[in-house]
């Protein structure tokens, strides 16, 4: 059995349709690039596949991707993110879309694998989040000649990648778009710190202007929920491992404590330090009964449930998102989303028009892979300073926002999929 | 026909009851003082009847009242805040409850008088939000010898009961609670604050870090949203029609600007000043397409949405809480929530916190008119800075702050029920 | 002998003319009130009298006295604040300035009652800080028939005026001209709040970024050292007596503390308060070696200096206005400005453009009284709210500040020295 | 003759003595260093040349290096940062120092030659702010077979070093001590930000709230000027070139415009990019009259003076730090600090607590390259992340910061002078 997605419900594709018309209205990037690559269409005759959740902003780079020329097999990448309006609108649209809303871990696989495998004669382009479908293109490369690109965007795919790079030579371009400022700052820092806390807003509903907010970790995502607590007038203390950071936060008018005694007096506490074990029994016995507990860092495992569930004699669902445990000692903490990612469980993740930040990016990449092939060298790279520039010239202007350097029109430097250099 | 609630469906209450015990987990004044009042039970003998939207935390306060000694009979005073399943739990614990969700407001009448005529021997106490029943009162005074006090919470409230105090000599204390530090600082300005941005962003997801956010009026509750508004990134412009007012929030770092200048860049329009025709055809025709239209004030009619209807030439319902209004030029604009109160409709209201201190300067106030009727003057008055202070710290110690005037143990200046000069 | 200026220095006068023309062009409020007095000239036939500090400020309104009309005497008021060439400038003038820079305490007061005794015939109008010369009036009432106003800035000068209203029935309006939002907003909150952190920085060049700054009092004062001391990156923490005030603070996003905690880990103590003893000796018992004491209040006794005295072992004058301390213990503290007001003493106290707006007030009510003064009652009362919105709406437009309300421009709303309610 | 400091004036040595005790209070960091490495003496037998401007900070740096067992020799590299009181202090303690105060261009390079020969031997080790000895060293490689090492920590200083090290095979480390967060993050961003915020309150004393305070630049500098500018209150407007920085700026909340649109209504404007003419004579001529004009970068060009120039017809010295150009349109502008800096003409430049950290680095790479030079390549390097992160521990300690590193004491992850990767 295939988990292409075929003959879908016409209501499902209309609603599909009506959601990724939503998603385009506040992704301006991505819009104005596929007009441009509408004409050039840089990707013709490409065979691109790509492995990104697929939710309705995704559904917006992969409309750019079609009306760039590609041919375009699909798959989401993970259990549940797969939104099956969407996969329906763009099935009808013509691109093969592997996978549904609700798979299991196998599953995921298959239908990753068949996306992979959607085309007779192979991928010549890949678009990746994760790495995933660069693994299996590492370990095939005698089988697929025809591949002349792939592109990755997250911070463990990019490290995965650079792994990668180190023992294969790739015979052609595999790049990361993950180190720009247009990435880091609006996606990790300023996205991710507003879902932060949407989310907090959205489970708990509790009142933030005064209250103790621990934020594990001063990484840009943690410096985004310190910036976006403080703003909501919660008194944020720093918790950091790396005395650099430490002096960081401190200087940014953050209080910085160990977690031993920023947990006695907290209100909330927030991982986002990317590790597992932030918060385990010695802190959770340290925790005042009512503190909320909750997590938007990269592993699911910064509090550790294990340690939790130790002291736990009940729990109660006390609304969709808290889980009330009652412990041992006559104390209670509500644990948001289960522990893991807040802004994702309780929220909506990252808004539209970061999305569309971060994935223009990886459109513009992806383009210049196709439309002008020789400029890229083989192997392992990063993307250049220019296309971040680039980027967020485009961004300055869907925002409206002139600079001493906007009487050039934003991507004027350079036409989409030419020359990187110029 | 009676509004009573009575013999309710036992799941019902099950659900009222849950939703009761979690509002209290965050109330602690109210239940700190429901556990002195159950004491001395100051308002034992009284039959009270209040009229304020049967939320959870609103089940909290008469369940406060209930401990304290009264008969207490209640009602929403409007078409759709009862929670139904709150007023199950309150009708099984022997509260007279009249109405129910979704009543038009003919019914919302009947059932406010029937809550006022529940007691045969009539009400000695009256507890109110917006002065329906303080009206009921003044036009009856003949008929209700017995009353011994009544109390009012909102400003508009506060403002009629001063007008029927000009011409009319209420024979028992009538106190406004509206005008403490405790009530506009907590509840008008970071309470409102913080729950208009927690509706636009679950009405909208859209990014706020460097958006145009124009905020009309600001008074305590614009100046709550400009402040939280900023505390997201956003770019805030103040419109209001004051000087005064334009130098505290000019100084305060905000921009100041005409509505005409400000509604041309706008990302989105906030309306917070009581007053109605704050947004109309002239700043339609100037506002970017794209714009989100919404409101945080007490009048619904600050967007005069007769005027969005006139350039309206299409809708749609992009999302729940968001109607995309297609202009005959071209443009659209996003409404929430149809123009009415945005956190109240997109988000959950004032946190049950807020609401906590709001009820404990109303409760307090009903306590003391129960238990020392003889230290309030008759007729209308505002409550006095000792209980503003009281509830203060009452405050600071559910938070677990201390200060220098703290060692007096919160609450402690006074006891629930006693003289409030001593 | 008479302290009245004769003769000045020719080299003092044009030192004189030279501070007025700087101040003048930071003051767009007196500068355009004296361009419209000096047509309709409200002030002809008056003889007033003034006692306020005679910096550059005070001389520019002084000159915009004179354009009114008036014939005028003047006093500084104390010992230290005369600042001669600007005396000597107005003395060429034609005013009657009486006292010099270095009086001592007996001598300012001779300088104050031949002030009040500097026309034959008695003044008619006095314009008071610190109601020094409201005083002498309310003693010889009898004797001072021709008294037509008086106004008062302080809030201590407006306590005492009260206080004397209580007993005395002024046959002439007495106006105080201190609770308005163009004072204590402009002034003490944001003037004094920018002047401390000045004066702190001149006196220390300390690096306040990550600092743990205690600020005692949080009234306008306070409130306004603790926002710039938070905007130069200090983690400001917050001593009050009052809870109403602690729950400001708190929620305004500060730390609260007893003075008691706050001291033993504090880097900078600032004293806000207006009372005496706030910081003694079991607070400098507490202090970690090396804090900094300052104080920026309205009593010069906020820091105990005996109690600190009692602890030293020998002091050392570090810097210019700052006195190191070294106590018995070992320890040593640094005391800025000898415990004065660091503001005034290391910084030059509010900037002209903050006396501006609080003269704007204090001359415009004086212009009325001389030029419309049947429409003010006799005795005691505060200035007007339509006052407050004029001086608001002409510092709005001096700043260049367009709001909703500014298409009526500046002043219109009522001509200098005409009627207030129209 | 010799520019060496010889038989110092004894009142001289007294105060310079003071001035350093004085700035030893205030640099932990470096005291803490000395009192580790008068134990292990690891610059024993050394003979050291620097060249940094020899403030009180300076000289405190120097005691350390004669404290660890080096003969020194020192200049201060330019016309007029010696203080003579400091030369002569440390003169009297055996340090061989060249230069005075007010020197002519020629003569700070005589001063700077005689210091690199002082030693009869030749130096063996290099501490540099400027690369001007590391020039001479480079020039003479084959006559300085002695040299161990040196060190560099400006940023100009630093990209000349590289520069050099392209075409330069040097025998020996040449480690640049300026890309290291404890240098930009503690010096560039939050001390140039403080000390340029006070160089302008005490050149002009104006009022800050409510300002338009226009930054051109938006790097390490440029954005610690715009968040202590914002933390006064002012109204921050952004200029700069790079649409990267402009996103970045955007989302941090401030306003970003071209120069030709923010001058138009600034009231200040303070360059900050290290370029010059940035303001030039299109922008002179759009700004408001009174607007003040500032410069904080490194280059002295950045505002055009000849186009200032140009257009003034009388300038007049209104304080020590402003000149008032009056131009031939009638307008005028102020000029701070004759568009020097303004930070170190108008205030004291950044405070000693920076230094301290700054210097930290650049002693403790020296104190290595001494102790156990085998640990160091030859060739120019940057410092290693390892000593950034221990200075900072060890100034989170002088600030009694506890984090969840700080178990481990500051300083113990090596020790002065040993091995760097350990």
């Amino acid at each position: 059995m295939s988990w292409l997605v075929s003959d879908p419900d016409e209501d499902l594709v209309q609603r599909g349709r009506a959601a990724l018309a939503l998603a385009r209205s506040q992704m301006p990037l991505l819009d104005g690039i596929q007009r441009e690559a509408a004409e050039s269409r840089p990707l013709a005759g490409h065979r691109l596949v790509g492995c990104v959740h697929l939710t309705k902003e995704t559904g917006v780079l992969v409309q750019l991707l079609v009306a760039s020329g590609a041919e375009v097999a699909w798959t989401g990448g993970d259990e549940v993110s797969t939104q099956d309006e969407v996969a329906a609108a763009l099935a009808v649209e013509g691109v093969r879309v592997f996978g549904r809303r609700g798979m299991t871990t196998a599953e995921v696989g298959e239908a990753a694998a068949e996306a992979f495998g959607a085309f007779s004669d192979g991928p010549t382009m890949i678009l990746d989040n994760g790495a995933h479908l660069i693994e299996m293109a590492a370990a095939s490369l005698d089988r697929h000649p025809q591949l002349r690109g792939a592109t990755e965007k997250t911070s463990e795919g990019s490290r995965r990648v650079r792994e990668l790079g180190a023992t294969i030579d790739f015979p052609f371009p595999v790049v990361s778009v993950n180190d720009v400022v247009t990435k880091w700052e609006v996606d990790n820092t300023y996205g991710t710190g507003q879902s932060t806390l949407d989310g907090i807003l959205r489970a708990t509903g509790m009142f933030l202007a005064g209250k103790r907010f621990v934020v594990c970790g001063f990484g840009h995502v943690g410096r985004g929920v310190a910036l976006r607590a403080r703003g909501m007038g919660a008194r944020v203390v720093v918790v950091c491992r790396s005395a650099k950071t430490a002096v960081r936060a401190r200087l940014a008018g953050f209080e910085v404590l160990p977690l031993e005694s920023a947990a006695r007096t907290a209100d909330i506490v927030c991982t986002a330090t990317g590790r597992p074990d932030v918060v385990t029994a010695e802190h959770l016995d340290l925790l005042p009964s009512g503190a909320v507990l909750c997590n938007t860092g990269h592993s699911t495992a910064e509090i550790n449930l294990a340690d939790l569930q130790a002291r736990t004699v009940s729990t109660e669902q006390v609304r969709p998102h808290v889980r009330r445990h009652r412990l041992d000692d006559g104390r209670y903490l509500d644990l948001l989303s289960g522990g893991g990612l807040v802004n994702l469980d309780a929220a909506e993740g990252n808004p539209s028009e970061v999305m569309d930040v971060t994935f223009a990016n990886q459109a513009l990449v992806t383009l210049g892979l196709g439309g002008r092939p020789d400029r890229y060298a083989a192997g392992v790279q990063d993307v250049d300073a220019a296309q971040d520039e680039d980027v967020a010239r485009r961004k300055l202007a869907a925002m409206g926002v002139r600079f001493d350097g906007s009487d050039q029109p934003a991507g004027t430097t350079r036409g989409v999929g030419e020359d990187k250099s110029a």
